[in-house]
């Protein structure tokens, strides 16, 4: 069972590397043939390679996008579910909407499956 | 599908219900046959009578236990996750924690299955 600590390390990065735009770094929280569901309801991405088609997809899709912590990260055994906020700039505007991610880790905490609620009905302009 | 509304209500239900007491009515937002893993890692409850004795535990262990919404509720189909507080009175002091359930709904809005986040180390005295 990984250590509590060390899922949170791996979230924390999860959402700063994608940030920061560090792809590499971000894929390699995932352990080999990982299950992304991103919206939850969408075909299931399998692997490194449609993983990273992902990462690409939503770099491509706004100038910026920001996942942006706002807690609570709750932490169960080999499990974590935990609210963050995406903030993506379109158009030099700045955009918000809740997220809620569910994921299950390896022993080395190594992200195997990610299924994120986001419904873009909720996507409005930052205060 | 159920309509994103209607699973609203049925959540909205959810929380008031079970901090009304109102045991009857918290209970007919389930479906025949529901499944509930709350906690996560926890065996998993299957239909009325063991979902009733679950309700029964959590009264019992505490003096009144409020589940208050604190939001986003984010649905998506048939299935929404959303973040609240659980807030137990145990002799005298209100204690506050986190929750994240994720759930899936039948046509009619009712709860086919509830996972539920939670962490007991995370409760700590209410504000």
């Amino acid at each position: 069972m990984p250590e509590a600590a060390a899922i949170r390390a791996t979230i924390d990065t999860y959402l700063a590397a994608f940030t920061a735009g560090h792809r590499e770094a971000w894929l390699d929280l995932f352990a080999e043939g990982a299950t992304m569901e991103d919206p939850v309801g969408s075909p299931i991405k399998h692997g490194r390679e449609e993983i990273g088609a992902f990462y690409d997809q939503g770099h491509a899709s706004a100038d910026s996008v920001e996942l942006r912590p706002v807690g609570p990260v709750i932490v169960i055994g080999d499990q974590s579910s935990f609210l963050f906020e995406v903030r993506p700039v379109l158009g030099g505007a700045e955009l918000v909407m809740p997220a809620i991610d569910v994921m299950t880790f390896d022993e080395d905490a190594r992200i195997t499956s990610q299924r994120a609620f986001v419904d873009f009905a909720m996507l409005v302009p930052a205060e």
